[in-house]
């Protein structure tokens, strides 16, 4: 494949026919990449076209296209459906170039990305379950992406679109080995590590947190761990460590007490996290240390937990929901390479999402 | 031009011939680059051939392909070249992917970036001469590479290959508005101000860094802030920013009385420098601030110069020679992108231009 064929500039696609977009999601991410394709469709020649929106229970398509915005309140307005809604490559169309977005959470759609890398359709996710669940399914949908000469765009699920998986696939691409990858990897942990300052209590924060929108409608899915597993998951097998599940040790903050109680039991019990949280914020102390919620992958082995930090750890810095990844690699040992940013909220994640489209529909020369 | 035909995988450019690389400068970077070429040269299939490196004095040449470090060694070893020096097209030929690698820090060089860009020839540079000075010449390089169909990588021109021009302009690429940019950009002069204590005279962490190596030899150089102009303007220009070298106020550390001496007396007169960097400390110690010497950007104004930054500040922290880069955009207002990290170094400098060159020849679908 020659490169000056790919350095070809942009305005030579303007030709082709527009892609036809299909957005999975009509929740917080995916009323943000509706406003983030309406704005975008002011400017002419944007080489797309919005042809399928659905959510879990209702869907609307048009091969004209869509208008944004408006098609996201259709949707959202519409009535339960019927019967069974049509299958996504339906509604977007047998040839040409295709890309689903996928805004949802869910997991039966995370099931079907191979499938669809396979048949040539682009796929664009903010959804983890995809890469960091199995490696059997991580495996399946980079296949699927070879035989299919699609892209998995995949930017939003860690870190919300700063570029973390990509600067890890640029050290390796570059033949460097990732000797070691720390990172505080949830947004809503670091707002509650940056903040509880060891004097009121833990579940304080935690219910400020709920209430400002950082962490899930039941704060244990945080606090458990298992949303930045899949995430140290996802960035260790970017690194080529193709680990499984079972070789992340996760350290849930979550009592089992806590953790047997029904949803709507546990607001009134959160308080089962202060004597524990208040013990080690003292130990940590002593030392001039600070607590972080980190994820690490040591050669082949990740773990997942509360850690007491040095003030010039690189993952000591940062404010508010920052994320924060330290990366060793061949040429970066001892001194790493750390990027910190805001990596949580549906504005940054939507936008993440439509880069990565917008990347596909002009080929990567537009990055030069 | 359809993204499906940039995903086919890598393994399908390994029919097509090697591109042929010309390497220029046989200095610390090229040495660099020609160890690790040779490194990559015992993968199979690595898709380049070396046909030509030169330095000021010597060249060599051979369309059959060179050894990397045999070549650099022979070149190094030859005696002063009898008439001219062969153009470098002449040694590349005339059609293929070809690749001109420049660690030189040659202004003559650079000034043949556009002309080489414009007949189809792919330009790796190390250099900031090419679109670190006049805004003539960064816009003919721009529009040299789009008229010629050719990449011009510069990754290795700011922060030795940290992903800062590419972080720039993906955010740009997504429709952000790059608000503003503020950054530790010199090695040298970030381990100075990391160091200095004032106690121990300025002078003496000069002399120290230079023998360390993280300054040139003459130690003006780093100090008049020329090289961080150089380098905020390429970063202002990749955000959209049109500066002219003007544009930015730079203020050296340098006094007057330094300025004016010949290069063998500055050594004995570094002391000049000690008792205006003593105030300046304690001035900023009084407020709890830290001396940092830093570039900024804000919307289509650029300075550099020394600043006294709060503990907080996300440019105050990293170590050592590390560079780091602050980035606001639309989507990261307020709470900015920062990338931290070692920007200097011979070593990282060369692993960053191969990279650019690898992206060339495999094609940009390697990262996806
Ligand atoms: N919010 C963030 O800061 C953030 C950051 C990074 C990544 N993410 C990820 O982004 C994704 C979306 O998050 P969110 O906050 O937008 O969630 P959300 O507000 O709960 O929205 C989820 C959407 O997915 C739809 N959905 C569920 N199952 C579906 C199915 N089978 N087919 C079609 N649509 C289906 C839901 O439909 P209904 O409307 O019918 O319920 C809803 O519209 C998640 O994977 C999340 O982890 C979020
Ligand atoms: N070192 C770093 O940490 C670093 C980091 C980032 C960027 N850079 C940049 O990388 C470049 C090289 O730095 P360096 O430290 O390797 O410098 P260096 O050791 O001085 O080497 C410069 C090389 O360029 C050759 N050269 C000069 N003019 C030439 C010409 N007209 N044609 C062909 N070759 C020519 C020199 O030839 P002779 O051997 O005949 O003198 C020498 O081999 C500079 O632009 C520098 O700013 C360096």
């Amino acid at each position: 494949m020659n490169v000056a064929v790919q350095a070809v500039p942009r305005t030579s696609s303007a030709a082709a026919p527009p892609a036809r977009l299909a957005l999975l999601g009509t929740g917080n991410v995916g009323g943000e990449v509706l406003a983030r394709l309406e704005q975008l469709g002011r400017v002419p020649g944007g080489g797309w076209s919005l042809v399928h929106v659905r959510n879990s229970r209702a869907c609307i398509s048009d091969r004209a296209g869509l208008r944004p915005t408006d098609a996201g309140e259709r949707v959202r307005g519409q009535a339960i459906a019927a019967g069974a809604l049509p299958e996504v490559p339906e509604a977007l169309g047998h040839d040409g170039l295709r890309i689903i977005i996928d805004a949802t959470a869910s997991d039966a759609i995370a099931a079907r990305h191979a499938e669809w890398l396979a048949a040539g359709i682009h796929v664009v996710t903010a959804c983890k379950l995809g890469q960091g669940t199995s490696l059997e399914r991580w495996r399946s949908i980079r296949a699927a992406a070879d035989r299919g000469g699609a892209v998995y765009g995949d930017a939003a699920t860690v870190g919300a679109g700063l570029p973390l998986i990509r600067s890890i696939r640029e050290l390796v691409a570059g033949g460097d080995r990732i000797l070691g990858i720390a990172g505080v990897l949830s947004g809503s942990l670091a707002w509650l590590f940056n903040h509880y300052d060891g004097l009121r209590p833990f579940s304080g924060f935690v219910r400020q947190a709920r209430h400002a929108g950082y962490t899930e409608p039941d704060p244990r899915e945080d606090l458990s761990g298992e949303d930045v597993r899949r995430k140290i998951l996802i960035l260790a097998r970017s690194a080529g460590h193709e680990l499984e599940e079972h070789d992340v040790r996760v350290e849930s903050l979550v009592p089992q007490a806590l953790a047997r109680l029904a949803q709507g039991e546990v607001d009134a019990s959160l308080a089962m996290l202060d004597g524990d949280m208040r013990a080690r914020f003292a130990d940590a102390r002593k030392s001039g240390c600070s607590l972080r919620f980190v994820a690490r992958l040591d050669q082949s082995c990740a773990r997942v937990g509360l850690e007491a930090l040095a003030a010039d750890d690189p993952l000591a810095a940062g404010a508010g929901t920052d994320n924060r990844l330290a990366i060793e690699a061949d040429r970066y040992r001892g001194q790493p390479l750390v990027i910190q940013g805001p990596g949580a909220g549906a504005a940054v994640t939507a936008a993440a999402l439509v880069d990565d489209m917008l990347r596909i529909i002009r080929g990567p020369a537009s990055h030069h």
